[in-house]
């Protein structure tokens, strides 16, 4: 006897997100069936009414209600300062500091040539643009401390330093091999108060 | 600044889901954000046709195509043997063993005390009146060998003992192709007092 194809389906599709495996797929999926219409529907339309009221700031590429979003439109930030991100999740752990008062970038993700992930695949073209108009004085590269952020943070150092720019990287207070979203404020407030000039 | 209304709202749905932590919804969340209106349409879409077309069977409680599912209709199978099992996986499980031609009842779930699971949580009932046209003689208890499963198995075997059913568990032993220095003893000492004589 096989498992029906409905089912397969559904599991194929839960597969599909990231993290989540083969095992995790299957129990999520006969959960799924499992519950009442009501749960169902309270967690597709959560999903959907969340895309529906989301947009991408199309100036820092943060996710918001608004666009720009209301840290790109907040006049009181030194818009001198350039915190670089990999995800919008970054951005909100950083937003948590009071100590930086800058403007951000979200870069969509870190260079990972295993995956096939390159220079193309993030917005690098649009972070470049950013700089031209030349109000940014220093770029602070806030991607994890992982090697795909490290990787990422090398290839943004080389490619701003052709732009008058100081280019920092968040002090190392941060354990390394983590994950920027997951560090406490103390940790991140103590990175941005060591960051340091990356030599290229 | 605070996370957006409406991904927290996604974030609380997703992180409803069993097996799924308060950082995993979060980056379940951002990435339906972040995909393609076709990418969520099939995650969606695949849940709600699993949910139409599949249906719980009146019988044995399996969830397939057809009320009664296939495994009840089908007549070679041999009615006296009835495998109890916590969930549809364990059952499809346990249909891929050729050396199994019973048939199945799907208890929904373990005894739980601990998170207030109790006999009139799962199919008890169902179980019990099954059993009185007299039809089955055996009933091979295939719950999980953890404690919820070992606990449900004790109590169904003290319910059933009033009926002239013999009471089976599934053998313990080593899984095969596992290697005997990780066996914990517990599942060590289960397979010396299962011992079997190597017929040559």
């Amino acid at each position: 006897m096989n498992r029906p194809q409905a089912i397969n389906k559904m599991i194929d599709s839960i597969k599909r997100l990231p993290g989540i495996g083969p095992k995790m797929a299957e129990r999520l999926s006969y959960h799924l069936l499992k519950v009442s219409d009501v749960e169902v529907e309270r967690l597709i339309s959560a999903i959907q009414s969340a895309r529906r009221q989301m947009q991408v700031c199309s100036v820092c590429f943060n996710v918001g209600e608004q666009d720009p979003c209301v840290v790109c439109q907040d006049s009181s930030r030194d818009k001198t300062i350039l915190a670089v991100v990999e995800t919008p999740q970054d951005l909100l752990a950083l937003a948590k500091v009071k100590e930086y008062t800058g403007l951000y970038f979200v870069l969509g993700g870190a260079l990972n040539p295993l995956e096939g992930i390159g220079p193309d695949d993030l917005r690098i073209t649009g972070l470049i643009n950013r700089l031209k108009n030349g109000t940014i004085t220093e770029i602070i590269i806030a991607t994890d401390t992982d090697s795909k952020g490290e990787t990422t943070a090398l290839y943004l150092a080389e490619l701003i330093k052709h732009f008058n720019i100081k280019v920092t990287r968040l002090g190392y207070g941060l354990p390394v091999g983590g994950d920027i979203e997951y560090a406490d404020e103390v940790t991140l407030s103590r990175a941005i108060a060591g960051r340091r000039v990356i030599d290229t």
